[in-house]
């Protein structure tokens, strides 16, 4: 029978442990530890990112401080407010996308190393090569705390990541196949054309494309472990990236969509934060 | 015919290039561009590599300041030197292995990324994560121009990695991932049991983990191409990692050792000088 991994009990084993930090924090400080959100413009998927993290910070105890910049918000005026948050914050998240007329690694790259929860600015993805990294990008960190929660053994297993995005393929292709995971890790991305050949192979197949139900049956290996992180929209509905019909007992697991990693992706965020005040 | 990819005519061609980089710094400066080394201790095959580098230096126009410090330099002054040496230096070599006490991804990252030709800082490997990227670290592009020099196609291409090193193979994988190379990428390594069924499949096979002729024609695809990056001493004898016996036409083409790869690494680390100071 396959097993579903769901994001809900991975998300609260990490929240009862962060709690624990945040909860310290206060008592040793006399206040709740701060987290700055910054968005830019109206994007409706991002207020609504932002808007679960902000839940989540009610529900464990930090304070959530939303700045809200009206599109235009040149970007001068963001990076002076950038510097006046690092200032009172424990930690920064500016949600992306930002409007085009914002350089975004530029902006990303003024937030301190010690308050980059997000993990995503250029020092801390380079502190990913050595052995020693302390914050992993969030939803690289959803996938290893999903895969380590569910004791799935990545030793030696082939691992085929499709999808090559910046901010969660290409960091966790580099922890997966490092020494404390070590996977046999292979990427592929849309300009692969003989897809088949790695996804059948693959003992874990990770998908990150954000394409609706773009693999099925017939691209996943019997037994497998099959983690989809896709989400994409078509006519207002999302959907996963992996077919799921006819899937009955061809897999080992699999986790769902909505309920797998999605839940998870929050959570690790806090994770992080706990992780840079403690 | 297999194809012998030497190394010569590339690092002619780098070097051509950066020399008139080196020629125009000149003449707007009236000096020359100045690359400081550091070394500590006595490591027989680090001082050899850094001579090395001290003669390419007098080829191309460059001074050359070799700092070269005792086993026993602490800490502190060994970070001192490196805040003093930043002021008067147009790129900086902190040649690695370090001794045991000193910390060595620490003292790499006191290297601005303006002076890093070696492109190890961490700040540095994290840009590579984004497409703009200026500096990629030595012995990586040493590869990606040996094979844009014998116009290797890489576009959906398997290309299959041996070794994960965080200088070498993790960088490299990365880069061939992205859209400008455009391959299908996989990285094995000593924990991988089954490598045949990688190697076997590789269009290009780079091996990295430098133990003396380890892959020999059994692991080779035919018609693909092998660049072989790995150096191993025994009984004073070096050795790459292919073994090259009755590989007679089996391959396409493939790198040597010695004459391969090696003699570009070190014009690719003037090629980075040339990058930083222009």
């Amino acid at each position: 029978m396959e097993i579903i991994l769901y994001g809900k009990p991975v998300a609260e084993e990490l929240d009862k442990n962060s709690k624990k930090v945040f909860d310290e924090f206060k008592s040793s400080n006399k206040r709740n530890p701060k987290l700055t959100a910054i968005t830019v413009g109206e994007d409706p998927a991002s207020l609504l990112y932002v808007s679960r993290k902000e839940e989540k910070a009610n529900d464990l105890g930090v304070e959530f401080n939303w700045i809200k910049l009206p599109e235009k918000t040149s970007q001068n005026d963001l990076d002076s407010q950038i510097k006046e948050i690092i200032k009172e914050s424990d930690g920064i998240i500016v949600q992306l996308p930002l409007p085009r007329h914002i350089h975004a690694e530029q902006t990303i790259n003024m937030i301190p190393n010690n308050l980059d929860v997000d993990g995503l600015t250029a020092l801390n993805l380079g502190n990913l090569y050595s052995d020693n990294y302390k914050i992993i990008p969030a939803t690289s960190l959803a996938i290893l705390e999903l895969i380590k929660y569910y004791n799935i053994d990545t030793n030696d297993k082939n691992i085929v990541i499709a999808g090559r995005s910046r901010l969660v393929s290409s960091p966790l292709a580099k922890i997966l196949s490092s020494k404390k995971y070590n996977a046999n890790v292979s990427v592929i991305h849309s300009r692969t054309t003989n897809q088949k050949s790695f996804t059948l192979n693959a003992d874990i197949f990770i998908s990150a494309i954000g394409k609706p139900k773009n693999y099925d049956i017939s691209f996943l290996k019997e037994n497998s472990v099959v983690i989809d992180i896709g989400i994409s929209s078509v006519d207002s509905q999302t959907y996963g990236d992996i077919d799921t019909s006819n899937l009955e007992n061809h897999l080992l697991s699999r986790s769902p969509y909505p309920g797998g990693v999605g839940p998870i992706t929050v959570s690790a965020l806090y994770s992080n934060l706990a992780k840079l005040i403690s």
